[in-house]
């Protein structure tokens, strides 16, 4: 997990079935690089492109999926660095480390799945952008 | 694990974000009864209504949930009881026991989530349904 400090591409394993379509997998510490204890999908924005998000984790790892539509993410470190990601396909993910602020843009009716290192806690979130930039 | 052998409809908890949609969540050993090992999502289904699954899991658990568009899941057991699943919306999922053989028809360009109890192991599968139902 100390390597999870800055935001990476994950390809995940795409398995093509003749004429039926395909399968996607993320594998618990494999594709996925934490054990995984936490999954949500987030979707049904009613207006094109409305942010989501607007918080960072304090310790939680989470890789962000775009299931239906595109979704546009983009993080800022605490020093200001800031990164832009568009995903499109089903078959990449954006993992995204701790102590990043994040706002996720999603298409209407668009959905993107999200997993999480951690279980759900409040304390994990920084909700407040200027408390998360002091 | 013991209690998981019969075919059970889950209901996610669904959190609605006023104005900008909603955010559905599955944790590892609550809403999901396990701990979530493996993540995939099938997907792309090029005619409307082809079959996919046609195998049985002798041990893995796996729950289904429609992502995009609908799934109908067709379960047989062992001793040749079915069922039959039409899941439509994000907020609930399919749960599956062991020793099921599952035909799962999507809709055209749809997509579901699976989360298995096991990872990935070709002796987990029955893919043969005459040695399935030896």
């Amino acid at each position: 997990m100390e390597l999870l400090t800055l935001p990476l591409i994950i390809s995940f394993k795409k398995i093509e079935v003749a004429g039926k379509g395909s399968l996607i997998v993320g594998e618990s510490e494999k594709e996925i690089p934490f054990p995984v204890k936490r999954v949500y999908w987030v979707e049904g924005a009613l207006n094109d492109l409305e942010v989501r998000g607007n918080h960072a984790h304090k310790t939680s790892v989470q890789v962000v999926v775009a299931m239906k539509g595109a979704v546009r993410i983009e993080l800022e470190s605490k020093e200001g660095e800031t990164f832009s990601f568009h995903l499109k396909n089903s078959d990449e993910g954006l993992l995204i480390p701790p102590m990043y602020w994040r706002k996720l843009f999603l298409e209407k009716n668009g959905s993107c799945l999200c997993f999480a290192s951690k279980e759900y806690s409040e304390e994990d979130y920084i909700r407040e952008y200027s408390v998360f930039k002091q």
